[in-house]
């Protein structure tokens, strides 16, 4: 039995992926024909039901995963590799305060928001509208936004919110941000950055070295994937080689 | 001001890291000497407070990094880049339930009891009493131990859990346990494993393709560091090239 | 002034490229008209000359990676990263004689036959009549075929030449040939093997381990390229992942 | 039967490798005893000789990476990895006439001179005397000189040869050079660079696009060692991650 108010994952026979919350009196209307969400939520997780087409359906309690693989974009989004390692670098979890910029597609607010929980907060910083309402679409469909404030704003002008526990800038140029960083985190707090181009990194390693900051690292994160196959085991052909260049400090106050 | 209870990270000059629970009358015993914990929570994250030997301390919000950082290790441990992506991949966030099997060092166990929250549940197994007791006194060091029930079992002879919505193996031979697994888990749940060889990767692939498994999926996770010198910007001279390959699968009921 | 007999490449407009032999009377069909190869030879390296339709064609001293790009293939081709190294670790050099099995399209035995020079010989052995032709002509447009002996037969059979010093193999299942290596090879001599599989490199391992053979190794070689542009530097997108394993060892006669 | 003047290397028990030439006379004395170098050629490549104090001796005829390994260094030297894939790019082959700097230990002058062979010639450039007397011992202990025109020479003088078929620079700022090399190498010619820091190629690459280079290309790369064990078969540990980034593109004259 799934409970009200849960979001459920319903998966297509061409595995088209749907969100919807568990309403017993709710339906879902797909290419496919008409589903009852009531059934789904007595079938429970992992039956198939079907449409009024007799088009079996897959119910999955969907996470943070297919979140990330369902949002749509209209920029380039950090994935799944990066987001885990940024977690865990800085120290995103239930009741944590974090404030990140730009929210972009929201795929990193997705995830942000994910793991800060019910009892956490995420302030996201955009400065160009469309993308700002893309980022409330995504979060939207994952049941999300609640955990999120969302602000229409450039930062180059500042922080509007302070005492975070973790700051992250997905920016073109973070340099002219880093001097409202310190007002914006607790004393000590990890920071960190994604940019594309060794330029950028070099120019924003200037940047930190003028302070307060330390500990600064800087990394790329590559996943290898290989073929499933038991008796010709092997890598994949071809594998992505960039998407981004990672940098982590802590903003330490003097 | 520090909130009683709140768990705090006490720097040394020579970045030795001390885990204390915030207790206002509480002290710290250092080799350089003692600190007073009620003088660090007036004083505040990022502080520097003095021992009775004038030596200065940092104060520092932990998280996460910190904690894996810190872990007492007799094994093998997973590391933060497998562990972040095993976190997104397997959708471990607050109220989630997840069963494990090793505990080994519990490095993931801390990691899975952080994400999961308060509200959430971590079920560890592990069948040598050495490291039942090495993860319970890592988790109590993170203050993480209400979090995780931890039983000392086989699990080739079954799981006493069910209903979880993940499960990750990290035992040096998975196949026998994977007819237990459907038993354990939400049907539809995502599974992951950790293996050394590929000669073990072989035979669990082996194992999925008897079902009820489907999405199998193998990976490695590269992390590629950068000497942070802005106008020397290079990659350093070496790397960690192999801690394991990452199997995911999803567990389909029928 | 360019010699008679020697090797031209003239690459079109749209980056075709053409090798011929230097002669003063003659000339090269192309879909942008006709050149003469005297007045190439007349103007020398780094000319560009005009075809009867006054298309402009650039006249360059081809080279080892000029062939191998234009290299006829119907298999898997050997790569430039794979190729250098081999030549490196087989010690391929002029006056050196190499056994080389299956010729495939013939891009290894290009490269061999380039390093060994007029001095030098390349034997190599393929069981597939059309890949015996398809290398002929590879090496013939590149000029190669006089230092290269070709033979038509299934190596499982034994080799039939002796005192190489050097020895590789691109075969799908090497361990039936590896009794017949200490008779082609003078002792001591390096081997070499390329496997796509992690199954073949295991099953090659054990045949290693019976010997006569020692210092073995294993590996890959990874190239991975950057866009270059200075103000925007950062590797490409995407990459080859994989193309085989390398495998290395010594033929040690007791 | 070894013939007289070919060179042998003699490997101890212990792995010591010394390379002697032919004389049916001659001695080798070592820290085991004094070896017959008579007594080695009768025995031929693969026998195991005695010292006088009874220890064996292994003969083997020795190739391009036993040199390179054997190569006395005071500075980082090329390794294998590149210089494989700097032969196949730059073409290098007998016959060519090839321009290098600086000398340095001497390891890709060594290689130059091995595939350039007796018919070959390689003009290697050295504005150290300690480096340019280093490279020539390393020359001398590998057979390799008379193929090899050493210069004690500044190259941001310009280069003093001309029509060299390739040109390779390993020097920490090789802009100043650029002007000079049309006037070195044939037109159209492949040149290339080694550079360890990303700021270097940023450089260099602003240097190339003023002219007369076209085909640009920038590379690492990457080699991944496996433990050679077929019952447990996975990537070394770790391996090393940076050398340094190589630079290719062709001298286009106007």
């Amino acid at each position: 039995m799934i409970e009200p108010g849960q979001l459920l994952m319903l998966v297509s026979p061409d595995q088209k992926k749907y969100f919807v919350s568990a309403d017993p009196e709710g339906t879902l209307n797909t290419h496919d024909g008409t589903l009852s969400i009531g059934t789904a939520m007595q079938e429970g997780f992992g039956a198939r039901i079907s449409t009024h087409k007799d088009k079996k359906y897959l119910v999955l309690k969907p996470g943070l995963y297919d979140f990330i693989k369902s949002i749509k974009r209209s920029t380039q989004i950090l994935y799944p590799k990066e987001i885990g390692y940024i977690a865990v670098k800085l120290g995103i979890g239930p009741g944590r305060r974090i404030i990140e910029a730009g929210s972009g597609s929201g795929s990193l607010t997705t995830a942000l928001a994910w793991f800060a929980g019910e009892t956490g907060r995420v302030f996201t910083y955009e400065r160009r509208e469309d993308f700002y309402n893309l980022c409330a679409r995504n979060l939207e469909r994952c049941g999300l936004q609640s955990r999120v404030e969302q602000n229409l704003h450039d930062i180059e002008q500042g922080f509007l919110h302070q005492n975070s526990d973790a700051l992250f800038l997905d920016v073109r140029t973070p340099s002219p941000c880093l001097k409202h960083i310190p007002e914006a985190v607790i004393p000590g707090s990890p920071v960190g950055f994604l940019l594309p181009t060794t330029n950028q990194v070099q120019e924003l390693l200037y940047g930190l070295e003028a302070g307060p900051f330390g500990e600064t690292e800087v990394m790329e994160i590559l996943i290898r994937r290989y073929k499933p196959v038991p008796d010709r085991f092997r890598p994949e052909d071809r594998m992505v080689a960039h998407t981004g260049f990672l940098v982590f400090t802590r903003c330490i106050s003097d």
